[in-house]
């Protein structure tokens, strides 16, 4: 926890009292005692310092001071998945939330087992408990929206482009020509990158993301689990956002880009 | 598995019989047959293609053709990690195969748990079959060496410049004035990354890192769980290798790259 999370109607005129896991963190792993300065976030809103007023064995009471950028990350950037298997979705979450995503899109493709679908994981508090988590981590206070769209057709054709915010988009696609070392993001604008299942998506499936202006690229890297995915996509194409149009100058790039379109 | 990895000693004359969990996965999820060809790589050596001869209960036999890229990454570079938690280490030691490092250096730190050093996972069959894991997953071929150098100091000043390869040196730290979005990697060469424990390296050991020749940078995403952090600062130096210098240009880039060397 490098952040303790606050709700709004947790802080009362500047002051919090936490009775719950956070107080037991403060307490157990901080150690912190009376006069203690801790950073602290509001929940989808913005950072600051809270100082221990009080800490027994049932409560700790905070001052807060929120001073901090609202939000820390400028921009909305949205991971389309394909719902991974629950253990794996509970970690997805989290480092999802740790990265700085503000949307994730869970959506079934034709290699997601059904069962997937019926992951405890996905209930709104377990959900919620491990967004929170990655926001803890990751000092953000942004908690990313799920949404679910369990029909893939219908939500790459008809909702796709109300839920996704138009801009950079990317499929993840190990047969795609285009690898992220090819790519340049040319204006700063929210990103969406799209990873599928673990044996990947289908052609078809790459095809229709496409079509939406889903461009596919490879991340050279090799095959990586599901999470690992995550990481590394919002790694490459955050850092492509801050290096813009300067990582794509040389004609190999350009020409490959080119082919890789007029397909 | 996205690869079936197999060891000199197994192959006789182009073929190979399998009775372990390799040849359970070519039976139960694969639901191989006959006729069936599969990915296979030889471990330190290339890849190729394995083509099912038989399959039974007992065991899975392979025709082995070996026509693939040697090795699969064609740089050397290196991990160097604060031991973490148990649990943590065997999915680093899995992610960091997959990613494609070619060497682990694990080194005490500060703020490392003297515990975290008699882990089960340290004992070479465990991390063995960890970082074969990785390569199945990854589709590389070349086992990372893991190197263990449980005293800092000594490992810092005496030993860092024969186990590390010159060239580009990093080491992650949240107060790097320097961001991973100001770097660029001039020449293709070799990197090693340095990453602390979940509470990172004291400012002692980055100075320590830094005398020799290790950059401090700052991974501008959040504070990052240490397996989420491998896969970043792989992302990210990666992509930066492959950009080059393109990778850095602006004069606010420049000066500030140049304020941190003048510290």
């Amino acid at each position: 926890m490098n952040l303790v999370l606050l709700d709004d109607a947790e802080v009362h005129e500047g002051r919090a009292t936490l009775r719950d896991r956070r107080a037991a963190h403060l307490r157990d792993v901080l150690r912190a005692s009376p006069g203690r300065r801790v950073r602290i976030g509001l929940l989808d809103g913005p950072t600051g310092t809270g100082t221990v007023t009080h800490l027994d064995a049932e409560r700790v009471e905070l001052a807060c001071e929120f001073d901090g950028d609202e939000p820390s990350e400028p921009f909305e950037d949205t991971l389309v998945l394909a719902y991974p298997r629950p253990k794996v979705l509970a970690r997805v979450l989290e480092h999802a939330a740790a990265l700085g995503f503000a949307r994730i899109v869970l959506t079934r493709t034709w290699r997601v087992d059904k069962s997937h679908l019926q992951s405890r994981v996905l209930e709104p508090e377990t959900t919620r408990a491990h967004l929170v988590a990655g926001l803890e981590q990751g000092r953000h206070t942004r908690l990313p929206r799920v949404e679910q769209h369990p029909l893939f057709k219908p939500f790459v054709e008809d909702r796709l482009d109300q839920t996704v915010p138009p801009g950079a988009r990317f499929v993840a696609d190990g047969d795609a020509p285009v690898a992220t070392t090819d790519l340049a993001i040319a204006r700063p604008c929210a990103f969406t990158v799209a990873i599928g299942p673990e044996r990947g998506f289908t052609p078809y499936e790459v095809t229709m993301f496409a079509e939406r202006g889903f461009r596919p690229v490879r991340f050279p890297t090799g095959v990586l689990r599901v999470e690992t995915a995550v990481a590394v996509a919002h790694a490459q194409l955050s850092l492509l956002r801050a290096i813009g149009t300067r990582g794509a100058v040389s004609p190999r790039a350009v020409g490959r880009a080119a082919s890789a379109e007029s397909e």
